[in-house]
């Protein structure tokens, strides 16, 4: 019997090693990545609520309608910067009424700064781990493709047709199944080449980045040179030839 | 046409007056509890994603499961209180890794803060307007009964038993879709004395609890006197005859 707890003894600290080894730095991209998200999620509802509640007492301030506005409106809250006009259909609220709502808008611009920290430490553990994908890419969206694909040698192992519809799985099936259009990209439609790019250059350049992405994932994962400049220079280079 | 402009601008004036006079105390108490839920949704959120990052840290501190713990784990994050056990599973990070989890803790605290503040707006509006119902069955469950009928008026106008109701639609109309259980109760089950009741009493004093709610919310809605000791006494006199 004795052997036996020797044995059972050595196989925990062993078990417990490979456990401790296997949190690695992708593990934390992903985790950090996630709470971003979250983060943003959380942000939308906040500012909803205010502008929802603020419209009460100053509906005409509140007709403003892209996310841009929306920020600039809930600066302007904190800083009390809204006059109401003249005749405002909004009804006329109490200081004590109106507090909780400015402590609303003084609390979504306190979010948003964590936000802008924890995006500063994503950024840095991206560039520590991944400084091609990172170059290639942006943080946030390389992280996200790392999500997608669960690590790190994951993405590395994926073949380049795959990272391209990484996160439009859905669009994917429902293409196979039904026959619908096949969709051209999946994340890295947010990729500013992609994005202000004429819509029927989408799929070409979609194609183009997500190859560069294969290369220099492989390459972050085998820890090997920083090569982000000249893949980035080639795809410039290869949009540029697109355009003649 | 002089005429015609004179009558359109007079009829300009007096509809922004009435969307003016609309916003009613309710309206704020019924903006108010749905602000706080998100608030509740949002902690819950972030609590969530903090204990799955700090377990890759520490994760026997984290198996702790009911929320109470994960508050108190929260707490014990932000004063750095927990102490890595001997032979812990949990990965070696640096104090870089652990920042950003130290501040999202933070963060969780002060949005916390932040909810009992807006909570105290909350019961001072609701004792303000509707002090018996506020009485009976407290502010928070109040506003949700208020939230759910749409105003205090439509509350006011309900019988005892859609009151008791509020908050199981689906189930009830399941009851009649599909003849399965019909519910006892709705938002009312929170009230104290109904959630820490036995479970076949919990009908009988849902139906107790939902008559006083009616006659309160009567009550208030005519602005009348205070009544909700008397009402919440005769709630407590008729559960001590049930025991009996």
């Amino acid at each position: 019997m004795n052997d036996f707890t020797k044995y059972r003894e050595k196989n925990l600290i062993e078990t417990k090693q490979k456990i401790k080894q296997s949190v690695t730095d992708d593990l934390l991209i992903i985790q950090s990545i996630r709470h971003i998200q979250d983060l943003s999620k959380i942000i939308n509802t906040l500012v909803k609520d205010l502008i929802e509640w603020y419209s009460y007492y100053n509906p005409e301030s509140c007709k403003k309608q892209n996310d841009q506005d929306h920020y600039i409106l809930v600066n302007d809250i904190i800083n009390n910067n809204i006059k109401k006009i003249k005749d405002s259909m909004g009804a006329d609220l109490s200081e004590d009424h109106l507090k909780p709502m400015i402590n609303l808008a003084k609390e979504i611009g306190r979010l948003f700064d964590f936000k802008k920290d924890q995006e500063k430490y994503l950024e840095k553990m991206m560039i520590n781990n991944c400084p091609n994908i990172t170059k290639i890419v942006s943080a946030s969206i390389g992280a996200r493709l790392i999500e997608h694909a669960g690590s790190l040698k994951k993405l590395a192992l994926m073949p380049s047709s795959t990272v391209q519809l990484l996160g439009a799985e859905e669009a994917l099936f429902r293409h196979i199944k039904t026959k619908s259009k096949c969709p051209r990209h999946g994340l890295i439609v947010n990729h500013p080449l992609i994005s202000t790019a004429p819509q029927k250059e989408h799929g070409k350049r979609a194609r183009l980045i997500a190859n560069k992405i294969s290369i220099a994932s492989r390459v972050d994962y085998c820890k090997g040179k920083f090569v982000g400049d000249k893949l980035l220079k080639e795809i410039e280079e290869k949009i540029g030839l697109m355009k003649k």
